[in-house]
This record gives structure tokens, sequence and C-alpha cells, in this order.
């Protein structure tokens, strides 16, 4: 079943010359679906990635941070596969991720040093190369098409993941495409999902990484469904360097202004879209946080209340339960002014300076609740800093999602 | 309808000489049972109380902590009232918690500054005082039944919680007696709950702290429900001193070992009691973390996986999704080392050193995870480091329960 807040439709991406793409099913996931993409970037193509900082990790992230430090960024080949994380697999984890990317490669023409990987699925099961390798047989590289690209990498999620961007670098246009995956397991740090961004812009590896690992703190770090982080995160971002933009040194460069913004956006349509496809997710709620001592503070109690799981079954039950967001700012252990507490419900104020609200109406509240968008904001002191985050609901679909994934 | 959690029955408490209670209703809960406690305890008697470290706090913990301190630990009054929290309603708040104890007080002839106050239920709602008023003129006092005393703290709660012990200090026999109530908004610092424990033992308000806060280390703060940290939790302890032990001035004398030992197993026996009676839950699990790098921080990786959604909707479904667990290791930020994570659930390995067991055998874990009670042991390296959190499941009722508590 579609999530109710998925976009109505998958939207137009721009071409990025020179990429192509391959599906096929490995057979790893339960659903009957494509579930491994190959991806082809022309020579010459720069990535940079951000990975989960979950402890665990993974074969994949390892592999890739490996590959990305020893090539310095030079990738042309990305395998992706949905149902089997491969990680926690030690050291046959590892020389199965590699056969894999080597299998790939030679599929393709690509060395296996410039081949990334990325994996999604049940955390402690070896990768299965030989599906793998078999399934490559029949797939073929040919123009992207971004839709069935995402579908590929999908798992509990509900509808595939798009967004781009066309934008210029001092004066030449510049195209962005990107496809993700998330729906549950997503919490900040990555938030867990996987996410592959592509550009024809001509630009460093270092720059990449720069602006990929800002970008990303407003975006993928901005999200939160369960609070679970997964051990396989990552996004990864290539720049194929066909667009012919003017080399740029400098990550501070102004001509980066409108590629940085474009960017932006489309990192942050992503990850909205993994809070829409939230497991079970009825509402799409954002939470700002206004009046912490600082941003890093005001995130960490956005966050709070976004993963508090008696503020998300309130909203789930569509239930004004205001007291629980104050709860939860308690509980944040950040700096806050009990006199100064106030929540508001988009323009209605449910608490203002300590207590409930002289004009707190229950109706209009309920009435509010209903909707599948909700705003919250809440102040919690005098001080400058502010953050956003967004989240879902906590229902009972979450809870049958989760029961039984592995079977 | 009972937790399938729930003890056979309500035990048998000692009789705490000199602890009279009287229930009645004052009308804050949906339900419409007793929601109104108060108690009164022999001249002499010393108290001491752990309180909820959220910031919000409420009108009942702050008059309580402050009343403590002023009175150095007399109190001979205790009103407690369910359905409304008192939370976050400002000075108004204040006022009428102390308008509520001055009537209390009067009705049992106790003053106002020896009487303590905890209230339970939504948060910003403002303490009705007339309700309470109106309750005591038909509230008398008489010997402690402890099931009616405990079941009139209830909220959501589906059983009372009731837990003593007989022990000696220096050869004289002391009584243990505690209540509690709590069932959702329960983590650690302190678990979100009441609790009140008497004992006839004469101890000084200094020494009864000092226990208290070691004991509830332990006990409350090593339970979860749903990292949830109320407003409103407080464990007070009080002691009568009709038993006549000889005077002890130091919480290390020896001669407190037994007494501290039977505190202790009634702290830890309604902690337990509060898990099984956690808002849906239908599996008691204890997670033990080993070979951390100390104490503390195994304690923070068992919380982690104590309240991860997926681990919990996991064992809701009665999956053995061990994988799971190893993230949650992953994303507690705290060192482990990865080659040496092992996951055991009672006797079955499911993981050794950085991957699957190679005995695993899922059928035989699948019967596992059918019992109501799961022992997960988790060894996260070479340290010393080791602590038990106390959890359940969190099932589609968990969900129903919170989504309209207020209604």
């Amino acid at each position: 079943m579609k999530s109710p807040l998925a976009p109505a439709r998958f939207p137009d991406l721009p071409n990025i010359a020179g990429v192509e793409a391959a599906i096929g099913r490995a057979g790893f996931y339960k659903h009957d679906r494509p579930d491994l993409l190959l991806m082809r970037m022309p020579a010459g193509t720069k990535a940079a990635g951000v990975f989960t900082t979950n402890a665990v990790g993974s074969a994949p992230t390892d592999w890739c941070k490996r590959a990305l430090s020893a090539g310095r960024g030079a990738a042309r080949g990305l395998l992706v596969n949905a149902g089997c994380a491969n990680s926690f697999t030690g050291p046959a984890g590892e020389a199965a991720c590699k056969r894999a990317l080597e299998e790939a490669g030679a599929a393709i023409g690509v060395e296996t040093r410039e081949m990334l990987a990325a994996s999604t699925g049940v955390i402690g099961v070896l990768l299965d190369d030989a599906k793998i390798a078999s399934a490559l047989l029949t797939m073929e590289l040919g123009a992207v098409s971004w839709p069935d690209a995402a579908a590929a990498i999908m798992t509990t999620d509900t509808f595939p993941k798009g967004a781009g961007a066309v934008c210029e670098i001092d004066g030449a246009q510049v195209n962005i495409a990107g496809i993700a995956k998330g729906s549950g397991m997503i919490a900040p740090d990555m938030a867990t999902m996987l996410a592959f961004v592509f550009t024809d812009a001509a630009l460093s590896a270092p720059i990449l990484k720069t602006l990929l690992r800002q970008e990303t703190e407003t975006s993928f770090n901005s999200i939160t469904v369960d609070g679970d982080r997964s051990t396989n995160d990552c996004v990864l971002l290539f720049a194929t360097g066909q667009a012919r933009t003017p080399p740029i040194c400098d990550a501070k460069d102004a001509r980066l202004a409108n590629f940085r913004g474009a960017l932006s956006s489309v990192l942050r349509d992503l990850a909205i879209q993994i809070v829409r496809d939230g497991e079970g997710a009825t509402k799409l709620v954002s939470v700002t946080v206004e009046g912490a001592r600082t941003n890093a503070s005001a995130k960490i109690i956005a966050r709070t209340i976004c993963e508090s799981p008696l503020v998300k079954t309130a909203i789930a039950g569509e239930d004004a339960n205001w007291g629980r967001i104050v709860m939860a700012v308690g509980r944040s252990d950040q700096p806050v002014q009990r006199e100064l507490i106030s929540v508001r419900f988009g323009e209605l104020w449910a608490a203002r300076n300590g207590m409930v609200s002289s004009d707190y109406d229950e109706a209009a509240m309920s009435a509010y609740m209903q909707r599948a968008e909700l705003e919250i904001a809440v102040i919690v002191g005098p001080g400058p800093g502010r953050a956003t985050m967004h989240t879902c609901d906590l229902t009972k679909r979450y809870v049958e999602i989760n029961g039984d994934y592995r079977s």
C-alpha cells in the first residue's frame, strides 16, 4: 500500500549525459521486483560520500570509504543491492562485496577500484555474490530511467524517490538528478537510507565532499523516522564533468552558490520523501525549535521531540497532546527555561510561557491535527539557537511492518 | 485488559506499624476507580526522595524537593492523585498543589510543611484542588490495604504493584512495604512512575537518601518502556522508626547490609512490575551488556538496545532479528569492538565474534522467541563494563493506548 503522504508522481529528472544504468533481480528481497541496480559514469567522474556513523558499519560502506580515499574520488561504477545489507558479516562479507564488484566491473568495463557498492536489507546475512553474478548475465546498460533505478533500490519503501534540479555554475548549465531509498531505521548520522546524486558539473572530489557534508546536515541529518541509525547508510554524489563548468578549487567560491542551493534542494527533497515514506506513516511533521542556546542544542531538542514514542503516537491518534512535547523538551537534557516554553501547532498556540495558552482552543486544535502535514514550533528560551527536524507519526502499521520484516 | 505479564496475585505485604491510608475519588482520571490516596505516618517519620531529572518537572516534585530539604526529611503525610500531573502549570499549579496539601493536612492533623505530594496524568492541566477538597470530606484514615492503595494511584496500569520484605538491622526485625505505578512514559532518571516505600526502621533522612539513590540505579533507573522520561516521577522512602532499630549514622555501616539488600529487592521487584505492565507489553525482556569499557558505557548500550523501536517491534513479532541488536550497539556511540560483538538469546548464540554464529539455529531461535520472558546477552568487547536493563516489546496496543490517552 502506497504511503498516503507519497507525492502525486515521480518527478521529471534532467538527463545527466553519459550516465547509464542497468536493472536486474538477484533475488535478495522478498518481493519480486528488481533488487539490483548497476550504474556506469563517464571517465573522469569524481565522487564523494557521506556514510553512517553506526560503529558496526557494513562491508559496502567500508569499501566505499577505502575506495574513495585510495582513488582520490575517482569512481565510474556503482552496484546497489536491496534485501541483504551485508553488514556484520566479517571478512567473508568483505570478500563477497569485493567479488560482486569485480564481476559487476568486468561486465561494464570498469576497474574494480573505481566501483562503489551500497546494500540495504537484513543485517547479519552474508551477501551471496553468486546471485549477483548470475543476475549480471541478463543486465544491459542503457539510458537511465530514474523511476526504475529508484524502484530497484527499494525495500519497505512504498514509492520510488527522486529529485532533480537545473542550475548554473558561472553561466554554464548544470543538471542534478538524485534517487534515494529509505523508510525504516531512519535517524540522523546518517538517516538510514541510500541516496545517489548525479551531476554533470566538473567539480573535484574534495569540493564535492565539502558540499555534500554541509548540505547533508540540514537534509538527511535532519530527518528521523524511528531513531534507529542503520549500518549501511550512504549518500554518494557523482560529478561527471560533462557540463564543462570552469575549474573551481574552493568550496567557498561564490560561483558555486547557485549549484549549492540546487544541491541542497535536491537533498532536502529526497530526505523529506523518505519521511513521507516512513514505515506506517500517515502524518508528515516538521518540528522547529527556537530560543535554544545554540543551533546544535536546538537540534537535539527537536530530535528528542521527533523520536518520542508518546509524541508520535499522539500525532497518529490526531490528539493534540502538547504536554508530551513539553515532556520531550524536558527530557532532552538541554538547557531550557521552563517559564518561557511555548508550543504552537501551525498558527495555534497550545502553550505560552510555561503553561497552557490562554486562548487554547481544543476544537481548533483537533481540526488542525487531522491534517496530513503538521508544523510544530517550540520556543524553549531566549537564545539564538534554531533547528528544524522532520519526522512522521508512529502507527500500528509500523509495528506490523517491523514485527516480521525477515519473513 | 490485564497485562499477560502480570504477576499471579498482589503479594502479601508486611504491616508498617502506625502507617494509615485513606482512598477516594476526586474524578481526575477517565476511569471510575479511586484516583486519590492520602497517607499518614507516625510522628518522627523521616523521608527521602529521588525525582525525575526531566527539566520541566511538576508542581508536586518541586514541592517535595523543597519540603524535604526545608524539613530535613521530616514528613508525615502523603497525597497522591492520578489523572492530572499538574506539570507545566506555572505559579497557578504551585498554588493549587499547596492548597490541596493544606486541605489534606488539615483533614489528618498534619502540618502542611510535613505533607508530600505526587501526581500523575496529563501534562499541562492545572490541578483542580476543589475536587480534592470535596473528595477529602468522605475519606477516612484506617489501616493500609496495600492493594487498594496501589490501585488508587494507577492510570493506564493494568494491575496494582506492590512488593515487600522482612529483614533485620542489628538483630531488630524491620519491615518494608512498597507500592508503585507506571506503565508508559517509562525511562531512566527516573523511570516514569511513582513509587512509595515504607519501613519501620529508624534511619535518618541522609541515610535514607543515600540508600535510595544507590538502590534506584539498578532498579528504577534500569528499566525503560519507551524512553520517554516523565515530568512527575518520584520514589519516596519513608522510615517511621517504630522498629526501634539502633542509631546508625553512616550509610556504609555494615549493620545496614541486610536492610540494603531487602530494600534493593523491593525496589527491583516494583521496577520489574512496571515493565511487566508496560503499555501494550506482551514480552518482558532483560538485556545484559558485557565487555564494555565501563559499567556506565554498558548501560548506555543496553538502553539503546532496549529503546530501539526496531528491536522492540521484532520482539513483539517473535522475530529473532538479532541484526537489529547489532545495529543498536553500533548506534549507541559507545566504544565497541565490532569483531568481538556476540549476541545470545537465552542459551542460544545468534552471533559470535562479529558475524552470525556458526551453530545458528533458526528453528530453535524461533521457539525461544515465543516465550513471554526473554534474556538477551550482548558482548561488545573485552572490557570489564557490565549492565542489565529491563524493557518490554513495542506492540500495536502501545500505539492504540497512546493515540488517544487524553480522550
